[in-house]
């Protein structure tokens, strides 16, 4: 049976999309949503597009494909979610421009005090905080130099600053890395960096990859951002390196768990700039274009047995 | 008589830069500053280097220039301040990366939500604001595409905006602007723009330039920027507009008057960012700098009777 079940929140133009990939292969597309879908829609399809309730899959046995509609796939590559042997595929490069232009916003924010300001804005104050810092004098340390990582890395390479790219895997160095490295060299590039800027996703490996060892071997000037996922970070080491100025500042859009709880210290640190993951979602326009644009070449390649893009290894939780 | 004042807060280096270009024409040059220079120091120099007072001009007959670290002069073109025939020179160049990061800051700040997840920040509250956008959409109008107004092009371009820069007198138009128009088709060009950037001077001629019918002409959508001087702004016309929502948002550095009172009903609207005139200053290294190599320069046209560069026409108040 040739069914596929999409639960993207999307435009009459994406459905069309959609539904012109599904004719081309044969297949029939039917359109739910994240509140409406049921766990029978899910058990009743071949192939799911977008994130329906990971509950949904335990016994969806007809189900041989999953497309994600976001990039980390957590949530379905734990134990017993999904049944063995289905493919799952993610939408890694649907989030670059949103998630790349926002951490570029929190860093020209911080680096220009603006935070600050709004803050005595709040007070109605007229006061000055004297010196701010430039991205053509900065040195900044991408840590998972994916999609997004790479969007980020050229942006502030297009604004002047040295950019260097942190990898699990050797890849090709792009014209605006500076330079590349591997994990394991992370130590030894900490001191260098003015930004450092995590993007690590959710996987054993990363779980408190940024410790309080990490962060006292930043700069005391560092500027710390993270938009991949917050059990990457010792989200104690993180506020006592803010508390203590072990560290300038930090930017994060992901926290352990979420939502913060509002009794939570890190709400109320002055040099921590904290958004409520919202640097990705489908806040951009653009996003939702490129996850549909995803869908439609996975469709097709999942009915004529080619290779799929984006597939998850559920091991490690990259793509393979 | 060759004795040149300087009232700069430099290093050093730029000390050193300084000395070296008195020297190569022969004059002495005395370093005090803002604070302790007096009027008898200006009245005994044949040149001044920096913001001095401007009431101890008044008498100076012996000053025959005057190069501000400034790129306004308001202060100076003023009627009985500077004597008849002396030379004025600003600092005009040396602004553009300050001022230009700032307002990009500004800019990305506001279109992604940053101003109100700060304050939500201070409640401790995960609210998501919903859509963003992006510069890469932007329609970037930027009036008084003057040094500062063409490096914030530069940047906004750079990250894929469509820019349209507006000037008083015709130019040869830079790659990274994609339109260029004279400042009386501003009407026009108002409804067009998802970023109006004003960078406008304090002159009579921009006295109020933003009334509230220019307001009016805008987008709903739009963010208006002022980083020249707050007498280019109808204030109560701003305060109207974002009240109203006849625009987005806004950003200002600068107001009237300066500091801004406490009491002004500026400060608590949630859709204005408003810093207290601190884009340019001596708040980045570079900008000093700047300041002291055109100094150095205007030190060697002056004394060899050459074209002084960023000479100021006291009339219009703009550059000759």
């Amino acid at each position: 049976m040739k069914q596929i079940l999409s639960v993207l929140p999307i435009n009459e133009n994406q459905k069309k999309q959609l539904q012109q990939a599904a004719k081309k292969v044969n297949a029939n597309i039917v359109f739910s949503s994240y509140e409406n879908v049921t766990e029978a829609d899910v058990q009743n399809s071949g192939c799911v597009i977008g994130n329906a309730n990971p509950d949904f899959f335990q016994n969806a046995t007809k189900v041989k494909w999953l497309q994600t509609n976001s990039a980390g796939t957590d949530q379905y590559i734990a134990k017993g979610i999904l049944p063995e042997g289905t493919i799952l595929t993610n939408a890694t490069g649907a989030y670059g421009t949103a998630v790349s232009e926002h951490m570029l916003a929190t860093t020209l924010m911080i680096i220009k005090n603006l935070h600050l300001y709004r803050d005595n804005q709040n007070k109605s104050s007229w006061k000055k905080f004297g010196s701010v810092s430039s991205l053509k004098d900065a040195t900044v340390l991408i840590i998972g130099a994916g999609d997004i990582g790479l969007h980020y890395a050229k942006l502030v390479k297009l604004l002047g600053s040295y950019t260097i790219g942190v990898r699990r895997r050797a890849f090709t160095k792009p014209a605006f890395l500076d330079e590349l490295h591997l994990s394991d060299e992370i130590d030894n590039l900490l001191p260098r960096a003015d930004i450092v800027a995590s993007i690590l996703p959710g996987t054993v490996d990363t779980e408190k990859f940024f410790t309080a060892r990490r962060f006292s071997l930043m700069k005391k000037s560092a500027v710390f951002l993270n938009t991949g996922r917050g059990s990457a970070v010792d989200q104690d080491a993180l506020y006592y390196a803010l508390k203590n100025h072990v560290i300038a500042a930090a930017s994060i859009d992901v926290t352990t768990p979420e939502p913060l709880p509002a009794s939570s210290p890190l709400w109320s640190l002055p040099n921590l700039v904290l958004t409520p993951h919202i640097s990705g979602g489908f806040h951009l326009n653009e996003t939702m274009d490129n996850i549909v644009n995803i869908a439609c070449q996975n469709i097709d390649n999942f009915f004529n047995n080619k290779t799929m893009i984006n597939e998850v290894d559920f091991t490690t939780g990259y793509r393979k």
